[in-house]
């Protein structure tokens, strides 16, 4: 089997890239205004990716394209998903498909079809429980892919049902925890880290900690830095001494940090790409500095 | 404003009709033979949907087409999926779009509005919390549409996390019960449902009766019966004296009734609809007879 989602994430982290993941959430208003004008809202979007990939692939290892944006646009937001994915991959980028899939078993293994064909780590849903899950496993065992489960969101609303305490005084998202760390069993990488990551926002760092001794193998997707409000100072929980075990996620921070006529646009989205390179590369020598033991 | 979904699904049932609905989970594997025989797997699903609609339409208000089975189609399938709901529309059926998304705020507007375009109802996954039901809840109150919320799902896995309890003994299913039935005030048809509704799986009667009074005014889709085990008979709680409150949903045991090589496919998914028909009836007969209110 070729190199898993999980160890090339960590080969290139281990290289010197930042685990820094680029979110593509692609809002048509947003676009450069120069980019493929008087062209649809789908032909503009994949002209956008198309020509600041490069400038992502050269900074960071991983993007996150969230489907959510091209299902705005219908079958040719569909069309132009699929593209942004192979272009993505083509140009030697991870792929975590946002795509947040959840269902009972026959439907979730249509779901697992029908994703990993365009990414090759998907965000998924919990809230069906295992048999929901089992069909994107068989992905993460057999073919090297990896999920991301949501266990944690960085949302406001988030707490309403996440953080109920159950009668042992676990929250529901430390019981979604337990079970992503017995969902990767089997499926560690050479640096440690099983193929069934969480999804915890960075908006709850205060509850990081408590999620990641839950779940110690799992890689974790982090988003809600910036615009949401969490900092990435606050994230070193996240990682081991080595870097690897999380990937913070910034969206509109990237590539939406100009507006649509600036001519500048694209210097701006490589300031703002090696501006959340240094703060990543801060943190993880802090984090290398105070610890002793290379693994969390 | 035009009548609500809710409103016209209970046009529907006052009228005589059960309160079915029908999935379409459409594999390309088990079409009949003879539909669009060499044409691409989503022309063939279209062109099987097309035929069987009329059918349908005679004898169920409202199709449920689960976009899982198109996605595995990719673009194409996507395509499918918007032609199977418009064909539906048209043909007078409600639709209820099965899919299941659940996102953050801004995410989530993405989803309802890619969704809503296709579909007078869709189904919902709570874990994110009310702002992630918010966008869709705004449709329903200003466009008449509906929303499904998943409550406590038909499959193995889901009393996992759904039926752990909180410290005051409710599971997260009579939590999100709960929450439902907040979301959904204001949104009252003339019959008094709400249209921010539930589903629950017919496998699970035992905990219909409490999940019903914890959400007394959410119109229920109910999956499950069938294949997956769930009994009609056993579905009372979930309708009033009217036969409002409730559809019941079944997908393989009508679209998928015959072997592909059957000749006689058409009349056999007649029979089965008329079979689904007569069952409810009984039971709504049943449930009329044993309440003297007419509200449960």
């Amino acid at each position: 089997m070729a190199a898993s989602y999980v160890e090339r994430l960590e080969e290139r982290v281990s290289s010197g890239m930042s685990p820094a993941c680029v979110g593509i959430d692609p809002r048509p208003e947003r676009l450069p205004a120069g980019v493929a004008p008087g062209r649809s809202a789908a032909e503009r979007i994949v002209a956008f990716v198309r020509e600041v990939l490069p400038s992502i692939a050269r900074r960071a290892p991983v993007v996150k394209p969230n489907i959510a944006f091209f299902e705005a646009l219908g079958a040719d937001g569909w069309r132009a998903y699929e593209e942004v994915c192979r272009l993505a991959r083509a140009g030697g980028l991870l792929v975590i498909g946002d795509v947040k899939r959840g269902d009972i078993g026959s439907t979730a293994a249509a779901y697992a079809r029908a994703h990993f064909a365009h990414a090759d780590a998907l965000t998924v849903n919990p809230y069906l429980g295992t048999d929901a899950i089992e069909p994107f496993l068989a992905a993460c065992r057999e073919a090297g892919r990896a999920i991301y489960v949501l266990v944690r969101t960085s949302n406001p609303g988030a707490a309403m049902f996440q953080s109920l305490r159950d009668t042992r005084g676990h929250t529901v998202a430390e019981v979604v925890a337990r079970a992503v760390d017995r969902w990767g069993e089997d499926t560690a990488s050479p640096g440690g880290f099983a193929s069934v990551g969480a999804v915890v926002g960075a908006t709850r760092a205060d509850e990081l900690l408590a999620l990641r001794r839950a779940m110690p193998r799992a890689p974790l997707l982090i988003p809600g830095v910036g615009a949401q409000g969490g900092r990435i100072t606050d994230l070193r929980a996240a990682f081991d001494g080595r870097g690897f075990g999380a990937v913070v996620n910034q969206s509109r921070a990237m590539l939406e940090c100009f507006e649509p006529g600036d001519p500048d646009w694209r210097d701006r989205i490589d300031a703002a790409l090696d501006a959340f390179h240094a703060e990543l590369q801060d943190l993880l020598r802090d984090r290398a500095a105070t610890t002793a033991n290379p693994h969390p």
